[in-house]
């Protein structure tokens, strides 16, 4: 991520067109933008990161809504294009930054409850529940939610239409002309969008570099039968994206037609089988079993779900792979991974597969038969939108920069004429006359750490760091006003000396030769703490060949 | 990496030949293994693994050489076969567990001297330099070093000679018909070795997911020429492993082709090419320039060699993409990138990949064009050497349960009668009669924690993610012998509280209130302490959501 250089920031223009992207823009995660037109804001998504290596400790990032924040007043709303973390997970964190009505489908609202829940902001926030079709009138903004394909539920891509002009923010998208859940692509409506005036296509740029045909959810599913007639008499596992409920549906019709039943392993799942439910999803498939109620039947009668497809501890598939958990795993079970592999997490699930291995499974993955689509567009798709909306600018966006600079070619081999590279915080005027970055907004990444939001450059977290690396020591001594000690020198040194070690016996040692050699500036505290910390680092350094920070807790009596 | 359960372990029988691996089995990294004949051992390899991210602050991990130490004084030579980390990386750190002479190559004598010498064992180890091609008598052993091609000079396969017949111990392997240093392979003599009666094959897994022709490092010398001529006016640039001599002759040789000289950029890449000197390579290029030398160049003069193919940070290639270090990065300047991704290091190398697209760097991948070959024997050379050898008994090796169990099917299509799939510590009897595993013998994992060496459960590494998780908080208390605080409460709340933060006021009063609560136990030292510890936590769940361990500092005077 990149970090905020020195900048003069600016307010965005009273008069004109705007987008603004806080989040996503350079980095898939943390989506989120403001448009502004003639002085009025509309939030589009407020999406979360996931915190990589770097980041000891760290639960999620945020984008840093400070910007948002000085002009909330003028906010007419946040629409939201579908539920996924990334898209929706950063309401409940950052609402009260943008106080403003939330947009969402159905299915979205289920799934956000949760998140304002736990922010106790359930009943706070005017959440506007809309369906996939619907127009939301914000003067100056009018939004039309248009219903595209992904791999989750009431995915849109938004028209906004402005005094200026109407911009195409596609959301995350694709075409897919047999999906399970929702409506194939209404190609038709599409074409006849052009004559909108597209000033603007802000596009997901995830696939751009995926080339040729993506199949449909349905080919998905009709693989998922077939794979499952082959596990004929075999226990069955699968694992997929939790909210994936087009996914869950081809999993049970393949279930169905082999005879056997579902059941759900991994609190997320029943969480979006109750959200899915309410909102009005899986009616072909009135229950799954639970673990307790999939126990009576034997196990070629079931595909158990999980969670874990990403390789995460804990999960219902991790579980298996250490033979814990409800479902004990039999050699020649066989386990479908009917998801992507998500940057980043190639070694953790490569860790849970090679365990499953080890203990005699019979992996499928997306090499082995057709057990999962993307719900991205590929550039076939991306290719086929430019030519039917005819947008003047193109702003690549969701991705990172290979991703964007691969789109913007993508987008200048499709005939349009502008070509925006932008990155966070960039203010990019789309209206009136050409497209132009006219300067910058503060932003930034936040993390998320327990209770508590910090910077990126936050102390605590350098602080963290150099404790893994370095290791960190507290001495606490306690002297008297001769400069006597008094009472045993004390130590701690988690996660860096064993409790019982003797070493402790040496840092004593240590410390009373430093106050000794010191005894005359005994009156003076920061004497005292720098040799107590110089006599502390040197046999650290000696037994460790680490350099710790080291606190000291120095007491007169 | 599957933890040991508890096990009965053995000792290796008296009578017969055994294969010992005390690691790489299950894992990439960490290969050691012991061959023992009637009560004699032979060790192969002794290498590093690599730490995951579950290990903070750890620097790389050792096979456990606890058995090896055992029967230290049976062991009559360790036999390197290339000095790739993984192989020859944990001499210098478990050489004392050993103490056998260490037979290597001319250029792993120069790459292992620097690991001695950070040891304090240098001229303690003898160390015997022997030639591709030689024999090592090791009586009841005799070791044939079969020159194979790798991604590093010298590679050997080891033919182990036995009473009970021949073992061939791979190595890591490829067939090359051209490689750039090094030799093509002796088809002819391999086909031959079949008459030596091959009890066993013990083989490098690694690419047994590859399939399809590897094309030869003399096309990809070609293809680099190629791609450094497309580079003409611009800045070019490569990173590539440091280790990989052959590779960089490859890339002297185009830039020589391209009126180019070569420049070094990195630490690692200067000890290569000083241990390749010495060794005898890179006799056509008598000089590479340092950055300061470079500086005399225009850009279109040089090709830049870094290190950071992996994104590592702090590498040549890390400083590049940060605009720090001896070199400035141009808009349109062109990055090759000639290297494999290892597993595990996808999101870093992105990372560093996207900050130098965001800087206007194009990159050429081994997606664009051929300027990375495997070291590793994909399935056809895999097919072939079985073809050659005709081993009675197929042994995986190296490599993830994932690599072994494909490795397994590969061998028993090549008409292996018997293959055995082993994991680390397992004693596999070759000889006599059929192959079979006889029991286990104790085996792990160590961390290298600085200077120390620990195991994977230390109370140290649990503290540590604690640490991360929750955080830590050591309180300083000092009473007087009527229960009375005497100077201040003092904390430490590294890598949690920010240091000025006013939580620690509200600690402060959170303690105080708990010890006048609890004063009538005053002169109960656990009391106060659990005391202190529950006042702290209440306050740091409270703000942080965390509940920290807490370390008490309990001093009476």
């Amino acid at each position: 991520m990149p970090e905020n250089e020195k900048t003069d920031f600016i307010t965005v223009p009273d008069q004109g067109l705007f987008f603004v992207p806080l989040g996503g823009v350079g980095e898939i995660g943390m989506n989120f933008a403001l448009y502004a037109c003639d002085g009025s804001y509309l939030a589009v998504d407020c999406g979360i990161g996931f915190a990589g290596d770097g980041l000891p400790g760290i639960d999620m990032l945020l984008p840093d809504a400070e910007y948002a924040a000085r002009v909330s007043k003028k906010i007419k709303g946040l629409v939201i294009t579908h539920a996924h973390e990334d898209h929706i997970g950063a309401v409940g964190k950052l609402w009260r930054d943008l106080k403003c009505p939330v947009y969402v489908t159905p299915f979205a609202a289920e799934m956000l409850e949760t998140r304002l829940d736990e922010e106790c902001l359930l009943g706070r926030v005017p959440v506007v529940v809309v369906n996939e079709g619907d127009y939301i009138d914000l003067d100056p903004f009018e939004i039309e939610l248009v219903s595209m394909t992904h791999s989750i539920p009431e995915s849109s891509s938004l028209l906004i239409k402005t005094r200026y002009g109407s911009v195409f923010h596609t959301g995350d998208w694709r075409f897919d002309d047999a999906p399970v859940v929702g409506k194939a692509p209404d190609y038709k409506a599409l074409k006849e969008l052009k004559s909108e005036n597209i000033l603007a296509l802000v596009g997901d740029s995830t696939n751009v570099f995926v080339d040729g045909d993506i199949p449909s959810e349905t080919d998905v599913r009709d693989s998922l039968t077939e794979v499952f007639a082959r596990a004929r008499g075999k226990g069955l596992i699968v694992t997929c994206f939790a909210s994936n409920v087009g996914r869950l549906e081809s999993i049970a019709a393949a279930a169905r037609e082999n005879g056997r039943e579902v059941c759900l392993l991994g609190r997320s799942l029943w969480r979006v089988e109750g959200a899915g439910r309410a909102a009005g999803y899986f009616r072909d498939y009135p229950f799954f079993l639970t673990d307790d109620e999939a126990s009576g039947y034997t196990p070629d009668k079931i595909v158990y779900v999980c969670t874990g497809c990403q390789g995460e501890p804990r999960s219902a598939l991790s579980n298996l792979s250490y033979d814990v958990g409800p479902v004990r795993l039999k050699k020649g079970d066989v386990i479908v991974f009917s998801a992507r592999v998500i940057p980043g997490n190639e070694q953790a699930i490569a860790n849970v597969q090679n365990r499953l291995i080890a203990r005699g499974a019979e992996l499928v993955t997306a090499k082995d038969a057709l057990v999962h689509v993307s719900g991205h567009s590929g550039r076939k798709d991306m290719q086929k939108l430019y030519a039917f909306l005819k947008p003047r600018t193109a702003v690549p966006v969701h991705g990172e920069a290979a991703h964007l600079h691969e789109h913007a070619d993508l987008a200048r081999a499709s005939g349009v004429k502008n070509v925006c590279l932008i990155a966070d915080g960039d203010v990019l005027r789309l209206a009136p006359d050409d497209p132009e970055t006219v300067g910058k907004v503060k932003t930034g990444v936040m993390a998320v750490d327990g209770k508590k939001i910090i910077p990126l450059n936050s102390s605590v977290l350098r602080q963290r760091r150099r404790m893994i690396d370095d290791g960190t020591v507290v001495a606490t001594v306690v002297l008297n006003d001769k400069g006597e000690v008094l009472g045993r020198i004390q130590f701690s040194a988690v996660g860096l000396i064993e409790n019982d070690s003797d070493e402790f016996a040496v840092l004593e040692d240590a410390v009373k030769a430093a106050l000794s050699e010191n005894a005359e500036y005994a009156a003076d505290d920061k004497t005292v703490s720098d040799a107590v910390k110089a006599a502390v680092r040197r046999v650290v350094v000696e037994t460790h060949g680490r350099r710790p920070m080291v606190d000291v807790h120095l007491v007169r009596v």
